[in-house]
């Protein structure tokens, strides 16, 4: 068959470029290479400086990128300057933790993220995995399968979620998501964050520690940045006690994690529900023979219906960069 | 030390007797032996028929007993003929099915239960079991737990809870407890009960195949009778479709097990959350190989905080029966 050219058509617009950051499902790809001339880091098989220098050196360099929180490349400094063209930064993610915010600022280079694509179904996990904890459902589960109860018959008690004081560190989309979820059992909603919230009627706690101590359940559901990194730390598990769980759907590093496994070890706190971890994929073995220890892998965002809201989300923000329209998610310019 | 009688005083007044068909808790057990002369079957270590014969046979036979739901003795007619000094019996348990109410009430034998204890535990257990499912809770734990998230990446995507039809058959306590919980999630709420409640904002359904087909979760939550048992059978699960996903915190024979674990290994289900089983303490050993289903071994009810408002609820009740005042929790006479 002819090319456009030869048969006198005028050729097709070059679609823009873009830089791919992360792994994708065939239909967010296939979503992606309809609308964008995708320079697939991960499929190029380059080392990154490699990687970066070609795309920086084609004709029509990309002016986006696309990269994963808690993925292995970040947005710094070094990967600014190499590919200069860059004005904007898509997160897959809520965090942009993997992102130089400053030095995306300060280069205008605009960000965004996810937005609220996630926030129910993290909301829902952390409530799944706070009750799993309290009522030993993965402990019953290993139980049962090992044929261990005919054998051994009663198992022991678990702990009733209502009436408890739930200490959510973080009223962003997801922990109000969290505290509307644990309204409904009965639970009692005690908070931290930046600022105190006139709408809502939960109790504030100016600092983490405070909160620790008045609550028995402590939920993790902050972003990840310089004043939250190990906001969980061996005073705040002190104070939360030994009859205390804590949640983390936040960021494995918002908890100190070998004072977690010590105070876990050591019986100074109850229980713990982790879907995050601070060097993940590695999770500390000592967690592994731990029945009051509930442990997911990073999975809190794992539907295929958010998963599907999140490629609308992502060709959203793109379409909207490169027609010089609002971005629908906007991080920065903050 | 000497007699009462020997120092002059009143012989103490005899304590009522009890007969205990359920093993307790050291404490359970010391609350009620402080009040009534517990005689207590499984200690015995006598055969039911001489348990029993013995027991009628006291200067002042028992006129109460404790029993178990889904434990190993039934109150039927042979129990009540052979202690006809009975007059009341407490199921410690919501469900009565082991206990024939219609012989009870032909010889007046007063029937209390566990009223509420447990209902919001249930309801916990069972929203808990649902999450589980859907998110793959269990399966990761298994995952992260057996060293496979650094060698295999990412697991497989769940399904989001928001947005789900949720069909609740039987809409007591426990199922309105399960309502409020699930549409705090957002879920839609659909149910089956014996009559339609005027108070419930939820779309009713006159029977149960027509529920599951209009539902993408059928949760079993109605007590066990000869109109509920199998009520879950081939057909509903055909209405439910290979989507769907049934949670049973009602009884196992409440479902035809062997039609749900076929139709778990024909995948014309999506998965399942049981605590309860039609043979306990047997579970169907296909089940283990399951990722889609989550087991937990009858424990839907196992909370400190219930086992010890059930101790206050059974000494209620049995200080009321035998007070001759009005029962706490009355199930008969109806």
């Amino acid at each position: 068959m002819a090319s456009s050219a030869a048969s006198g058509e005028e050729p097709a617009p070059l679609l823009p470029a873009l830089l791919l950051f992360r792994r994708l499902d065939a239909d967010f790809a296939a979503a992606l290479r309809q609308r964008f001339r995708v320079l697939d880091f991960f499929a190029s098989g380059e080392p990154l400086p490699a990687f970066l220098a070609g795309a920086a050196a084609l004709p029509d360099p990309p002016r986006a990128a696309v990269v994963m929180g808690g993925g292995a490349v970040r947005v710094d400094a070094a990967l600014l300057d190499a590919v200069p063209s860059l004005g904007f930064v898509f997160s897959t993610g809520a965090g942009v933790d993997h992102i130089d915010l400053c030095e995306c600022a300060r280069r205008s280079v605009a960000v965004a993220n996810s937005g609220t694509v996630y926030s129910a179904d993290v909301a829902d996990h952390a409530v799944g995995m706070l009750i799993d904890v309290l009522r030993r459902v993965s402990a019953a589960e290993r139980f049962v399968r090992s044929g261990l109860w005919p054998a051994q018959g009663d198992f022991p008690l678990g702990t009733k979620l209502g009436g408890k004081r739930v200490g959510i560190i973080g009223l962003g989309n997801i922990g109000s998501l969290i505290a509307k979820r644990l309204e409904a059992f009965g639970c009692i909603i005690h908070y931290n964050s930046r600022r105190s919230r006139d709408s809502v009627p939960y109790k504030y706690f100016f600092n983490v520690h405070d909160l620790a101590s008045e609550s028995d359940v402590l939920v993790v559901a902050c972003a990840l940045n310089k004043d939250t990194r190990h906001i969980v730390n061996k005073d705040v598990l002190e104070a939360l006690g030994k009859d205390g769980i804590i949640i983390n759907i936040g960021r494995g590093a918002n908890i100190d994690e070998a004072e977690l496994v010590r105070a876990l070890k050591e019986g100074r706190i109850a229980g713990a529900g982790l879907d995050v971890f601070e060097n993940e994929p590695k999770v500390p073995a000592e967690l592994f023979s731990m029945d009051n220890v509930v442990m997911t892998s990073h999975v809190a965002v794992f539907t295929s219906e958010s998963r599907s809201d999140l490629c609308d989300t992502t060709i959203g923000n793109l379409e909207a960069f490169f027609s010089g329209k609002p971005l629908l998610t906007q991080v920065l310019p903050w």
